[in-house]
């Protein structure tokens, strides 16, 4: 498997530092060291897996091996580590060449990532028996594989050096997620795509697709066609068909990533009217204009359609979860409108325009539940509903305004203390960019820093980064996202403890660089300095 | 030239919207409009002229016509409003095929663009005579053949329409410029050029190119090759070598675009003294470590080091002007030196380090004018040297403090009271990024908003957007940069009457749409919507 050439180990040299992103719960490198040539490697799998076949063929050569511009980038107060390795084999902590790499999993060759799924793995390089990534799945042999991609160093041409080490690795959250916005503006499927090979090279495995809004509508629907046809920016060109939606799933599957589709409502939902006016609520401005774009809580139309609307979307989006929306629902609308206000006098909610959403929203999670799908609602259904929310819907929890003293830690704290799973994104608004550094910021908020009990805090369950899509389109999402939402993924993967931005910061450079190599256009969020691939775009 | 089918105007119509930006000082549209085919059209030039014989293979077809996700773009709420002329061969106001483009020109065939050079220019569109662009030099040929390009509208295949027009421009300011820095982020060739396409179609005139700082030193100089083999983050790739900036120089002259180049000092030198630590300042830190990185302004090594390197520059950069810098200047480590503190006593200095900085300002002006080169300093240089500071240089304003009540309208009132031509570059900050829409604000901003005679306001030469690298590097300079560079490249150019920035929407939106369509990757600066060509990306 590998021809060993010494194991006598220089005590004398400090173990290799690692760059690996998001950090592992427990690593450890050694001062011995294979050295490896591309074209004389290749992953051995035992047991047959499409997953698993598809990710070998992507990593070896591609995301192993890059040769052009992939230096160690010393962009960073770090050392050149290898630089000095140029007589590798007559050091005394070469081992030799490695020409294999064992990926091992158990369990079964599961379709779909999913809640809950087990992304633990270990991965194993030494002196004995070579280098081996076992995970406790097939995801978890997935995570794996990009760990020990991180590992290898380019020192020369079809060489690289891959230090003996030890990492055990699990994630800290289920539930690391990204939220993209396709209603503000139209992102390419080729550029969600970029963003699904970032989100598998940071270990994040959900992407939120706010799917629609106010804006436009691009799903094309089978059941609904006008709804993409009157409410997209472009009916034939600014819309994701049938098989864009397959595409995407399929290749986020393949990175272990899951899909959870966002069609926001009761607000939010202006382009929604463009093609069936009937489901909007209708009111007036002050020049007797009709205006507002709320869906009719009272109306068996909106239901009618909803379920419909629904099934369609769970024939087309696998995943257990649907996001159901229902944030700022502005009720003036509701209010103005003659059959809304007489269903709440006949149903006793008389000017409770909280209780008229809540009422909407419970309806959508029966219909999903019908689905057999689960919910996630943003934080105000919560409010609006009350206990009366089911116990299995998680809230997203976004809102921080300091100047009207709504904080996220209250939120937080007031929602798991009602027994409601929850997920973070309040301190992770991405499309809140600042001219200075910011991920360090990002990176020191804790989901679990609130006032609450133990119990509370196991109710948290992961959080999400999230790109609005106000000044985000195909032409700068790559670059405003990454490495911005690394800090984000780095919090919901590792350890609580390892809380230190500063401590942090030659690895996200280096990780940064390590995208750029991998042919993402990340930008520069950690302020002046440079990687070896700048010059190629 | 032209078949005519009709001249028959169909007065019932309105004169068609425009979308040309920045806005021609007088602009008349009517209704009738030709037809062109892309395959049967040319444009004449009657004399010889490099830079025109250049442009016109650049504009034919590339420029003028394309084809592809190139209609006329309807993100914003104006009419798309060439959607109707499906039969334009039979439409009343159709005057048939045109077939040629007239460009004409008086003056020399200058070489390189310069301050004051003449970029006026008359276009006419007639049923007449057809279509002509007269410039008064060749730089307003160049500037009347962009806004040819931009009333060129696709409407099918091999097909655009060219509406009958009257237009007479010309440049509101001089000067008008963007700053990029290569020192916080290296900038590669590609994208500078990339950076000068825009600027062409923007009709920018000035790259002010912030070559040094304290972060790197990427001008490869051939009298002190240390320079950029230590200051530079890679000596072999992160470098702008002779060719480079030969080559950019020619990009630019052919677009009418002048280089001015920047070598700040005497603060912002801490790369240079990496490679000859002999010119910068020795001091110490509270650990007695050496620190800082300002140039020594008492030592003759520092101005024959300077001189020499100046020699260098004049050499490669044609401009007449050279930006010496001079801001920022941390004059602690020079208080700590003593032979700087001797220097001064010895020169009735003592404690006066303005007057220092004054004095170092002054020899480089100096030197700068030996090589029959111009000066352009930032504001600071005029506060320590005062009045000794000659008139011909230039002062670019950039401070706005407004926490300490330092606004650029006095700056610019004290400088020109004092009479100094001035640059505006304050309230252009581009790198000082919001989430939200900016260029509104960039473009409601007036060089001669101030309190001054009208003697002062003829000193306001013009401005320049300021890119400054810490956030931005090869990923992210055009997205970020543009469009929001436009809305000062418009108020630079056209009338000061022209300030709604709501009225400038639409035409700000298809400007932005109109440089993706040449293949720039620019950003959605004014919020949601879409361009045709997003899908491309």
């Amino acid at each position: 498997m590998f021809s060993l050439i010494s194991t006598v180990i220089d005590t004398t040299k400090p173990p290799p530092p690692h760059f690996v992103w998001p950090h592992p719960q427990s690593i450890e490198l050694l001062p011995q060291f294979f050295t490896i040539n591309p074209n004389q490697f290749q992953i051995i799998v035992d047991s047959a897996c499409d997953t698993l076949t598809s990710a070998i063929a992507r990593y070896n050569p591609s995301r192993l091996f890059i040769q052009d511009c992939s230096q160690m980038d010393s962009s960073f107060n770090g050392t050149n580590f290898h630089t000095e390795t140029l007589n590798l084999r007559s050091d005394s902590n070469h081992l030799g060449e490695l020409r294999n790499l064992t990926l091992l999993f158990t369990g079964e060759c599961e379709r779909y990532p999913y809640f809950g799924m087990v992304e633990r793995y270990y991965l194993k390089v030494d002196c004995e028996q070579g280098a081996f990534v076992f995970g406790e799945s097939i995801w978890g042999a997935l995570r794996g594989l990009e760990t020990f991609s991180q590992l290898l160093v380019h020192v020369g041409v079809d060489q690289f050096v891959l230090h003996t080490a030890r990492i055990h690795d699990y994630p800290r959250y289920s539930h690391r997620g990204l939220l993209i916005d396709t209603s503000r503006h139209f992102l390419p499927k080729k550029q969600i795509l970029k963003t699904i090979d970032a989100m598998e090279m940071n270990k994040l495995n959900v992407l939120h697709w706010h799917m629609t809004d106010d804006q436009s509508f691009p799903f094309e629907s089978e059941t609904f066609p006008q709804l993409s046809r009157k409410g997209s920016y472009h009916a034939s060109t600014h819309v994701y068909k049938a098989k864009d939606i397959g595409d995407i799933i399929e290749y986020a599957r393949l990175r272990a990533v899951r899909i959870i589709p966002e069609f926001d409502s009761p607000g939010h939902t202006f382009s929604w009217g463009l093609g069936y006016p009937q489901l909007i609520t209708a009111c007036y401005d002050e020049q007797n204009q009709i205006k507002g774009g709320l869906l009719d809580p009272t109306s068996a139309v909106t239901y009618s359609f909803i379920r419909k609307l629904f099934l369609e979307i769970a024939e087309k989006f696998p995943d257990k979860y649907f996001h159901l929306g229902g944030d700022e629902v502005e009720d003036d609308c509701w209010a103005a409108n003659i059959n809304i206000t007489s269903f709440m006098n006949r149903t006793n909610m008389t000017d409770d325009y909280e209780r008229l959403q809540g009422f909407y929203v419970g309806q959508l999670v029966k219909i999903a539940n019908h689905l057999n799908r689960s919910s996630i609602v943003w934080q105000e259904v919560l409010n609006s509903i009350g206990d009366d929310l089911p116990k299995d819907v998680l809230v997203q929890i976004w809102i921080e305004w300091p100047s009207v003293d709504l904080r996220w830690r209250d939120a937080i704290g007031n929602a798991t203390a009602a027994g409601y799973k929850v997920l973070l994104s309040a301190p992770w608004y991405l499309d809140h960019i600042s001219a200075t550094v910011d991920w360090r910021r990002f990176y020191e908020e804790d989901p679990e820093d609130f006032d609450g009990t133990e119990q509370q805090r196991k109710l948290v369950i992961g959080g999400e980064a999230c790109m609005w899509g106000e000044f985000t389109d195909a032409s700068n999402l790559i670059s405003k996202t990454w490495p911005r939402a690394s800090a984000v993924a780095e919090r919901l993967w590792s350890s609580k403890a390892l809380n230190d931005s500063e401590k942090a910061i030659p690895r996200f450079r280096e990780h940064g660089c390590r995208m750029r190599r991998n042919g993402l256009r990340v930008g520069p969020a950690d302020g002046p300095g440079y990687c070896a691939c700048d010059v190629a775009m």
